[in-house]
Formats: structure tokens, C-alpha cells, sequence
């Protein structure tokens, strides 16, 4: 029987739940591998010694030095959870050179400097598992390699970033405000104390790119996804979006389009009738559109120790029966082969067409509405659905609330410029990206 | 470059959706093999060599015996797209014998005579893959046997019959019935003429089967499967469900119980909190809990040419990868090694703990309710929801609608048998389980 040797870099929540599932489901992860290999952590690198664990070590030699670890002649895969895309590269770019495979949760590392390293582990033939750094222990990267590897993948759309669909979700109830929300996130546990990464979409725009390079063959190109966050949506946008038959979710969307590709991270309404709707709170869910497949859904927990270490440990199983298959056998790290990536460009997100959802504050008179319909005309922007209400705070305005057609970006940026030029409107305008994704709209 | 030579049984939507899939998306799936393989369609098996075909054979030898096929000696991968128990099977054994890996979307064939021709298999080191076999498109074996495989399965819950589904969705519309709507399913090509093994459940308790010992590492059990269909559920159930919060599902359950396993089919009311309810028409969704990673979903189309082949062809492509590979380190079919499979037993249904609801019309007059709740408390029933309103068909009876505690299925049994002597009481009683999920209870 192998004796598969694991050497840990970090041993937070995640590396905690790693020694937990080895410690408690080990007996069951033997039964799967019938007697081929065990596995057995056999060092493991922390930042700081003093620092009490919740797992049980049960012995293992413990380091502060994580190239300890990835120079352990012992060691066969590398498992870094420590973060970050300083040493953690370093310490993976040893580990390559001294032949170990790696499993990686590190979702900033793979996004902006996947590139190299899988180059560099082709190069020493190591292979690179990352399943964890994406929807955590959502199986997502292996349906998008493997299960679905017959479809030429059309799109996807995710809830990838947990926190700020358990946001969005809380600004449901009555009385919620996205400040009072991020609170009683923080105090939960769910949002850091800087919460930008989480509600500024940058974590969400890691995660989008790499799905999007395994979807479509494309090298990981973080830079050239557009990113919005959701500090701008209002309780009050939440509250006509469901009027209208739609929740606002936070999505990470790649999509192919004549001249190449989209990669975007953006509040989008969503149709109730899309099941992605429905998923609450700190969970995730992406949906895959194949060409031959259609719509597929994969929903779990994002993130926490026992979901992404569930992550973590398939990929250790998925190495120890890989490295035994003829090197060119394996899957490639992004699903197509690194020689095969396509390289059409990723669009500015002006030329992406898109609905929107558009609300604001104008004079309660004669002439207003049309002033405004005249100048979406004018810019191309036909209206699907509009809704008036009065303006609860102010009696001589009404709030305006409208779903357009899909329209050029660049075309509703110019109908927004003019629009806020009226001295009838109250400004800013809020704007909303709508996408039925794969419905027809209503 | 490997040139992977495939020999397919069968010629029908399946059959047509995989050649398709190969005219179309080869180039597509020659950049994920990068130069290492590629497929290639050597003969094909149809029963009828005078049918038209809507797919593009290109010049591809056709033959009307499969016996050809898997004697072939060019054929590296058999894929059986036939049906069928009989000459399926025969074939699939000769095939075995002749060294030829397998790929099948034989689901009775899998649950009923898997066993045997998984030992065959082995003792012939060849692969059988059947990811097509269970809810079509979805890759949910890939996600249990691969992607989960850091877990202990708790339960699994699965729509996996879309006709099923289909029917459900269908009887919430107004005036809606199980007839009508059978019937109208029928004319869509939803069900076939005999409906029996989608209404029945026997199509979703072969399913169920392959998931369960996948899950769990168990044999396959077919017959110890309990199953009941849809044909009871009316439309008043399904108004009655959704008015207390619930959908009506045909769902496959496996869970793990004290002593054993449970493995079942049967409507079930489902919280409108659980996402699964939100599965709609024809589409797919399993549920699987993990002891680490938590609940997890996967939802898509479950049948169908171009999900199905989607399906068949990841296998091939899965099987292309893997049979370079080291054969001690190759997945075992049912995910754990073949003698690793545990042998608890299957629990009759009369074992099991569900909570139900439970309608019936009885006679509106004092005393009526007082002696249905004794009679069930007698029997160790305690009823969480209690909804009564007049039976429009009979002024002088009402509708009670109760939804009760966890009780086992025994006592459940003996209070209805009593419940069903009270001469105020109009049998039969409707009785379906109930089951939140892993939600907590409302």
C-alpha cells in the first residue's frame, strides 16, 4: 500500500478541517482507495507556534517555516492553505521544482498567477489541484473539466462570494439597510472587518476567473474582468426587484460573445423563475449553460472548514490516482491542454449588451415621463415593464422603477448622461444589470 | 495521437445525440485531450437498418447485429445505448470478455445486474462508466464518487424522474388533474404510452439504487428498494401543500438509519425553503449531505439526446484518461473498492421515522376532532399543523389536513387502520410523508 505524505502550509480553518476529515473519515477515504494508498499528514507549517488548535495533531511535527514543508524530501503533496500571493507562491514555485504536487485553496493565487505556475508544474510533470478555491465544497471545477468535457460550455453564472449573498438576502427583511446587514455579518463571523474584498466583488472576480478559463480554454486573465460590489443596492431595490418577479443576486458571469468573451462580476437581477434565484443566504451556486448539456446548477456551501476541506481532500484523492496515469493522460490544469488555450479578447464591458433595471426619483408632473422616454428612445433603450409609485419621502416626486430591453452598455451610459442632465430627476440614477439567464424574458 | 475507436449498441435519441455530439464538438474535446487521443466511431448496432436517421453518420458502418459490435476487434469502448435487461446484457458480458471497456446509460441494467458485471469487469480489467444512467446531464456520480469523496454520505434526496416531475409541476395549475396532465405529458413525448415506470417510480427506484451504493458503498439492492408513485397525488394535496409551505415531490431517498439503510421512492412534501422545491417541469436535482462539506445540489436536464450523450461522451473521454492509468488506482465502479462494500441491512419501510401529512373529509360536527386526536396520540402521532376547512363537494363535511411529528411508518400504519373505522371518517385517507431536508422544522 502507498503511503501518500502530506505536508500542510497553514493550519487555520481550512487546514483544521483538513486534519479533521483525515482524522475522522480517513477509514472511509481507505474503503474508496481499496488498498492502492492511505494518506498521513506528515508536517505541517503555522505562522505562529503558540497559537492553540482545534484539531487534533495527534503528533505531527509542526514548523513555523513553510519551506520546511515544500523541502521535505518526505513530503509528496504540498497542501497550501496559508493565503496570499506572496510566500505562498514562493513556497508552491519550490515545491514544483522539487517535484511535489500541490493542492492549493488559494483562489487569488490561481486567479493572478495561474498562468506561470501551471506552466512550471507541466514543465517538472506535478500536477496542481485547486477545486477549493472555488464555491468551496461544491464540486464546480470538476463538473466543468470532467462531467461536462463533451459540451462546448456556452456560459455561467455564479453566486461565488457567500457574504454578499447572505447580505443580499438579509436586505430582504423589513427594515434591513446594507450597512445595518454588513454589521450583523461581521459579528457572525461571515464578513471580515475590511469586508472590500467580499462586497466590492474582487474575491467574486478571482473566483470568475477561473471558472471562465476552464469553461471556454482561455488563459486566466483576472485584469480584464469588470467588477461592481453591492454597497450601492438599496433595501429598497431588493424590494421592487421582487415586485417585478426578480432577486437581486451578486453574480460572477462569463459568457462568449461574437468577438470573444465576457468576464463580469455584478449585481444582476434575476427572474424568479431561475432556480439560481432561490439560493439563500451564505451558500453558492453556479449555473452552467453547455451546448449540448443546457442548464446545469451546482449548489453548496461556499466557504468554512469542512465544506472547503472537503474540497481539498478530493483533490489529494484525485492526485494520488492521477499521478499513476501516463502524464499525458491527465487532466489539464484548466481543463483544456495549456498548448490548446484560445486567446480571443475579453470585451470592455461598453460593448456587452445587457437589461437593466433602472430606478429613480423624478417631478410628479405632466411631461416628465415622456421627457424621459424620449431620450431612452433617442438612445436606443426600449422599456419592457416600468412601474410608478409615489416617492414615500417626498410628495411632489414619484419614484420611477424600469426594466429595459437588452441594450449596448455604451448606448444606456449616454441615455443615463442625459437623463441625469434633467432637472426633473433626481440623481444619481440607479442602475441594475438584469439577466434571465437562458429564460425567455417575460 | 491515440485514435480511441468507439462501437456503439443502439441508434435512438441517445445514440443519435453522441454521434451528434461527436460531428460537432470533437475539435472542441480534442483540446482538452491535447494531442493525446482522440475518438473516432467505428460501427454502430441499430435493430432496424432500413430507419431513417436524423443524425449524420458519415459513412460509419451500420449494422442490425450488436453481437458484431463488441466482437469487433477495432472497438476499443462499447457504448450501449439498446435498454433492456436481455440482449444488453449479453452483449455487455461478451464485450467484457473481449477486453472492451463499456459505457452505458442502462440504468435497470446497472441497479439490477450491476453487481455481477462490476466483479466481470474487474476480474477483466475494463471500465464500466454509466454516469448517463442517472439524471441525464448532470455529472451527480462524478460529483458522489469523485467529488465528495473526502465524505461520509448521510442522505441523499433526488427528483430523478422527470416525467415525474413534470406531472407534479403541471397539477399546480387551476383545473389541472393527474389524468389531464398524464395525458398532455404524453402527447409532449414527456411519457410514454405505458407510464408505469415513471408514475410508478420503478425508473426512479433503479436510479435511486446506483446512488445509494455509490453513497453509501453498498451493494446494489434494487428489490429491497420501497417504492410508491404519483398516481394517488391530487390536486387538492398539491393545493393543500403549498398553502402550509410545501411542495409535493417525487423524490428517491437514501439515508443512513441505526441499523442500516433506507432506501426509498415516494411523493414527499418538501419545504418551499429547500431549494429542491424549486425544481420545476422535466429538470433533475439531487441532493447529497455530507458529513463535511454540508448540503449540496445538482441540478439539470435528466434526459434527453443532447444531455444524455453529454453524459456518454465524459465517460468516453473520462475512460480515454483512466486506462492509462494504474488499474489498482482506478475509481472503482461504485466509487468504493468492490471489496469494500458494506453490508448492513435495508430497512423495511415500516421501520422508518417520516412525519406525513394526512387528509381526509370527515363530519363537521363537535366531538369528530376530539376523537381523531386521541386516536393518534394513542398511537404515538403528534400533530405539528392542523388545517380544516369545509369540503366544497359536501357542506355537511369538513377537509382536516393535519401534518404531524416524526412517527414511525408501523405506528403511522396502525393509527390510520383505526382512523379508518371511525364511521365520521371518509376513507381512504390520504397519507404522504413529509421530510424538511436537513432544514430544521418549521
Amino acid at each position: 500500500m502507498k503511503q501518500v505524505k502530506l505536508g500542510l502550509l497553514g493550519f487555520g480553518t481550512v487546514g483544521g478541517g483538513t486534519v479533521e476529515i483525515i482524522n475522522q473519515t480517513l477509514s472511509e477515504i481507505e474503503r474508496r482507495l481499496g488498498g492502492y494508498a492511505t494518506l498521513e499528514i506528515v508536517q505541517i507549517a503555522v505562522r505562529d507556534l503558540t497559537k492553540a488548535r482545534s484539531a487534533d495533531t495527534k503528533n505531527i511535527p509542526i514548523t513555523n517555516d513553510p519551506m520546511a514543508v515544500v523541502n521535505n524530501p518526505e513530503v509528496d503533496i504540498v497542501v497550501e492553505l496559508m493565503g496570499g500571493t506572496g510566500l505562498a507562491k514562493q513556497c508552491l514555485e519550490t515545491a514544483i521544482d522539487n517535484g511535489k504536487h500541490i493542492v492549493t485553496a488559494n483562489k487569488a493565487l490561481i486567479a493572478e498567477f495561474g498562468n506561470e505556475l501551471f506552466a512550471k508544474a507541466k514543465a517538472k510533470n506535478v500536477i496542481i489541484a485547486y477545486e477549493a478555491a472555488v464555491a468551496g465544497g461544491i464540486p464546480i471545477i470538476k463538473a466543468l473539466r470532467e462531467g461536462l468535457a463533451a459540451n462546448k460550455i456556452e456560459w455561467l453564472a455564479g453566486i461565488i462570494n457567500g457574504t454578499g449573498n447572505y447580505i443580499l438576502t438579509e436586505m430582504q427583511k423589513p427594515g434591513a439597510d446594507f450597512a445595518k446587514v454588513l454589521k450583523v455579518a461581521q459579528d457572525l463571523g461571515y464578513a471580515e472587518a475590511d469586508p472590500t474584498f467580499d462586497v466590492e466583488g474582487i474575491d467574486a472576480a478571482h473566483k470568475l476567473t477561473i471558472l471562465a478559463s476552464i469553461a471556454f480554454g482561455i488563459e486566466l486573465q483576472f485584469d480584464k474582468v469588470y467588477t461592481e460590489g453591492i454597497t450601492k443596492i438599496t433595501a429598497a431595490d431588493i424590494r421592487f426587484a421582487q415586485k417585478l418577479g426578480y432577486e437581486i443576486k451578486h453574480l460572477g458571469m462569463a459568457s462568449r460573445t461574437p468577438n470573444g468573451y465576457s468576464l463580469r462580476v455584478h449585481p444582476t437581477l434575476v427572474p424568479k423563475t431561475v432556480l439560481l434565484s432561490h439560493v439563500k443566504g451564505v451558500m453558492n451556486a453556479v449555473m452552467v449553460q453547455g451546448n449540448h448539456v443546457g442548464p446545469t446548477l451546482y449548489n453548496g456551501p461556499g466557504a468554512g472548514a469542512g465544506p472547503t476541506a472537503s474540497a481539498v481532500v478530493a483533490d489529494i484523492i484525485d492526485i494520488v490516482r492521477a499521478s499513476s496515469q501516463d502524464s499525458a493522460a491527465q487532466i489539464p490544469a484548466l481543463g483544456f491542454a495549456l498548448d490548446q488555450l484560445q486567446s480571443a479578447p475579453v470585451e470592455p464591458i461598453e460593448n456587452i449588451k445587457t437589461a437593466f433595471y433602472l430606478r429613480f426619483y423624478a417631478e410628479d408632473h405632466a411631461g416628465v415621463l415622456a421627457k424621459v422616454t424620449a431620450i431612452l428612445a433617442k438612445n436606443a433603450v426600449s422599456i419592457e415593464h416600468l412601474h410608478q409609485e409615489p416617492n414615500e419621502d417626498n410628495e411632489e416626486d414619484a419614484t420611477l422603477v424600469m426594466i429595459t430591453n437588452k441594450v449596448l452598455e455604451s448606448k444606456m451610459n449616454e441615455a443615463l448622461a442625459e437623463l441625469s442632465q434633467m432637472s426633473e430627476i433626481d440623481t444619481p440614477i440607479q442602475r441594475i444589470r438584469v439577466d434571465a439567464l437562458g429564460q425567455k424574458s417575460k
